[in-house]
């Protein structure tokens, strides 16, 4: 039998290292032949696109760059399955692709979007009777799939956070004058990712003074007044927002350019929050977007992440093996200290376009930070670095011909 | 005799590493006593705020561990030093403080800024004629000091761009549709660090497709008929741009809310030609700015750079005991590969408020991006990598309590 994998979803540093573990546990496994990588998630199954994994990851360092490698090797896609009974042609059309390469297991990587994939697809094969296993393998920075202690690719990009947060609060502290940092953290609807910025208080540090949760209502007038109570006790304020609260007024900004044309624009909450602050208070202010980079860099990944997306990979290849259908890998934990996990599955329908917020009991009266019951949650999920294989001062990644080109 | 040793301008990772150079070399040297930190800059001498570096760095942890926290950990200013005829009472008060503590060298790490204030303090010395070396010490991510090679800080920040630019290429290219990603990298006037973003054509990659620097005169027209071109080559189109770019409209973008307020603000030419692109074509736009993250993010700073700033640091207290003053000690690059350095001095005169531009003949003859002869130059400057020291999955930093708080 043939297996096909394929990779959903926005970007993680931690994608590629489930894809390593599948490619290693199907190596091991007698019963599976060629490994087939989709190209752009379900599309390249649906447009018979498929690479053969075993021609592209051969040596020990394919296998150490493709851990590395942030993104996704294979491409990824926004694509969302139709019901059987709204277009029972595209199951078809898949059912062909996995007929005519002999595709006995599909390992779909990615978050709710991608499970409700899996959802469909393993009950339109239960429903009709043919033995193909569809089991999901999560992930997603934003933490927010229920039924697993947590995702793969959120550690790495939790560290990120941290990690960059705490050099902003080297660099925004150096004049002596009153300053406020905001920096915008991803999460639209779950803020535990911003909500990971509390893990400079494991080190000591007061910032981020301030942490604005989208779990948390917000209030403008709430906010300014934190803003001059923390005035009053630091020098330079650091806050930490989700780019998912809600600002109360409508997030549209016009913007004007000086040549006539006008455009509208999404204007980030950083920069709302700092328009804010600059019109109430005198004091230097700046708001800094992480971005991207908090979902994609690979060089500051967290080990325990990378290691625990590559083994719940392979852990869903055994499933699979197994005979399990229609289920979603999850991580259980077992204890904090000293850290241990188990890995279980759930029923893709637990986790299908559901979304699992950050707990209100770890948030402060307030409502404007995280209490430092949430950090042994948290710190487990960043400790240790990849080595990195570097050339020429830069990290080498994996990467397959003419798919991202 | 005692010596003193200040931080001035804006952050990077290798002024703490000169600091350090400093410490090292004045620890060395019998005749060097008490090694004063002056806080904030400058301003610590005028206001007699100083700390005593042999009780604050004294461990070979305390050593790395400076050499690893970006910024200044005694604080910086943005202070201009009047000349003598407009205020010789404050060259008074300096020299108070220098008597005060029997000073008899005062090191200024910072960049043109600095090198004025180094260059007129110096030459005030010698006209009263007292014995007091004044030697400045290079710093600036943004590599435009006159006389040196280059400038400590600017390899790590070229070592951040080009790493998180490779990743920026993995993340923006994982969907089947077309793109353009605007790169938006620190350097008001001189383009060194953007054009440092060709770096990723070392490694075999086509992207930054379009670099733009503040170099070469820029047109909306043409960069809009640049990406056109880009985008019929390749689906995911990667821009690195100057924030120094003049875009020839005014920058200053009106920003009104839908609560009523209104705005003005300077936006972000990445935000603006993001803008431009997103009229002109049908495709998938984004913009980044990459922010204080270029300057700060000593995770990842250069070890080559670290080193250098070290040495550098080192080589400014052996001029002053060697006599000199009124100099800034510079690197003069002897080869590429092997790549070899000298540190030699250059009177402060020759860089003070001068800016170094990127060389035109690095430039392709559209303007549009940055030819492979600079490889060479910009490439030693990134290798190697800090073994950080690193608790709690975090990078330790350097603090001495009170300054930055």
């Amino acid at each position: 039998m043939n297996i096909a994998v394929a990779q959903s979803g926005g970007p993680t540093c931690a994608i590629n290292a489930s894809l390593l573990g599948i490619v290693k546990e199907a190596l091991k496994s007698p019963e599976i032949d060629a490994i087939f990588g989709s190209v752009n998630g379900i599309e390249g199954i649906i447009k018979n696109e498929l690479v053969n994994l075993k021609d592209l990851v051969k040596t020990s360092e394919d296998m150490a760059l493709l851990g590395q490698t942030p993104s996704t090797v294979l491409g990824s896609c926004r694509y969302k399955l139709p019901t059987v009974e709204e277009n029972e042609q595209i199951y078809k059309t898949i059912t062909d692709c996995f007929d005519r390469h002999n595709i006995k297991a599909f390992f779909y990587i990615g978050g709710n979007d991608s499970m409700d994939t899996v959802n469909k697809l393993s009950a339109y094969y239960k429903k009709i009777g043919m033995d193909i296993k569809v089991i999901g393998v999560p992930k997603t920075i934003d933490n927010d799939l229920c039924e697993t202690d947590h995702t793969p690719g959120f550690g790495s990009a939790a560290k990120y956070v941290a990690t960059t947060l705490q050099e902003i609060v080297c660099d925004s502290s150096v004049y002596n004058i009153k300053s406020v940092t905001i920096v915008e953290i991803m999460g639209r609807h779950a803020g535990w990712l911003a909500a990971s910025s509390a893990l400079l208080h494991a080190v000591g540090l007061k910032a981020p003074h301030l942490i604005y949760l989208p779990e948390c209502k917000f209030s403008i007038d709430q906010f300014l007044n934190d803003v001059d109570q923390k005035l009053k006790q630091y020098k330079s304020v650091i806050i930490a927002v989700s780019e998912g609260i809600n600002l109360g007024i409508n997030q549209k900004a016009e913007v004007h350019g000086a040549d006539g044309f006008g455009h509208v624009a999404l204007s980030g909450v950083g920069k709302q929050l700092e328009k804010l602050v600059e019109e109430k208070f005198s004091v230097k202010v700046r708001s800094i977007e992480l971005n991207v980079l908090q979902r994609c860099a690979s060089h500051i990944s967290s080990l325990t992440d990378i290691t625990e997306a590559e083994s719940i990979g392979s852990a869903a290849v055994a499933a699979a093996l197994n005979g399990q259908t229609g289920k979603m890998m999850t991580f259980r934990r077992v204890s904090d200290a000293p850290y241990t996990l188990t890995i279980e599955a759930t029923d893709t329908a637990n986790v299908a376009n559901k979304e699992k917020n950050f707990p209100k009991e770890w948030i402060n009266d307030e409502g404007n930070n995280v209490k430092d019951d949430a950090l042994p949650y948290f710190l487990p999920l960043i400790q240790g670095e990849q080595k990195l294989k570097i050339e020429n001062g830069l990290p080498v990644h994996f990467k397959i011909d003419n798919i991202l080109d």
